[in-house]
């Protein structure tokens, strides 16, 4: 069964700092036109930073689309200093947002997290061995965070009960807790 | 430690049939103007649809926005027809999607997709004692999908080598291998 899509236009309808926006022309298999609104993002990565005495880093922030301050596992985009290097930029993020460096870092997977409508994908860390950096690197301009550290029970209740709503950080959370029996 | 930033104006910059997007002045807690950029997206369900010889059931698919056929669990928007009750909308989703009905049908969890731009919500249920339908509902106009059936083991598989990308779907098959094993 065949299942691509041929683009026959496309209109780009937004243009700003985080995202792009774009109105795609397309024709189905079944030979059927229809319109794909496609949000363009730069890829990501998230690390699942798990400390000598087993808990989680997660990072308090005010999200402005969903309106609350949320929990998540400490994450960013590629950016220019890092060339392309999703491992780079793990390595980067981690520093900037807890001031740590891993011992070992692992790839886990990568996933798309919006796929009906964005293009954004996001590559999931462990790190492990977590010690202070020798060269602490600014934070973002505009990022306003906290730290805090949990166990994985205490991960899988703050999912249960709402308190941490972040796709990332609950993949990663269940991503562990599947490890720690397997 | 106050996060909250002010919404101080809001500019609409387009408005689609999935999504519509707006930009954000604020004002953030330490007095910095800034914008934020919000893709506006329905809420939307997903099911971990498990048979009763224990294999999850997946969608093949093409998505524009990643250009490529993705395999994922069944999920959709919440519309009209579900007067705003998230279980309806899991209900009708599955049997338009694949034909089935549940005897069991628990929520698991609400999570937002992509937290840094968008408001999407995606609940997912965990769906058991699947039946085939008395009526079965059609199926979205130019929705093209075909369906197959695998093992934790296989869904695990197919994750760690990439051939399963979409972030509900993993998120949803490491939330199975946790439940398997605690």
């Amino acid at each position: 069964m065949d299942f691509e899509e041929k683009v026959t236009g496309h209109q780009p309808v937004f243009s700003g700092h985080l995202i792009d926006v774009e109105v795609q022309d397309v024709l189905t298999p079944a030979g059927n036109h229809a319109t794909r609104e496609v949000v363009h993002h730069a890829p990501a990565v998230a690390i699942l930073a798990l400390t000598d005495d087993d808990q989680m880093i997660l990072e308090q922030q005010w999200r402005a689309p969903v309106k609350q301050v949320t929990l998540e596992i400490p994450a960013g985009k590629v950016d220019d200093r890092d060339q392309g290097d999703l491992r780079a930029c793990a390595v980067r993020e981690l520093n900037e947002e807890t001031g740590l460096a891993a011992e070992h870092l692992d790839q886990v997977n990568a996933t798309a997290s919006s796929v009906g409508f964005s293009d954004e994908v996001i590559t999931l860390f462990v790190a492990r061995g977590l010690r202070p950096v020798d060269h602490a690197l600014p934070k973002d301009q505009d990022e306003e965070l906290s730290l805090l550290k949990v166990s994985l029970k205490e991960a899988l209740e703050m999912v249960a009960t709402g308190q941490i709503i972040d796709m990332k950080t609950v993949m990663a959370i269940y991503y562990w807790a599947s490890q720690r029996v397997n």
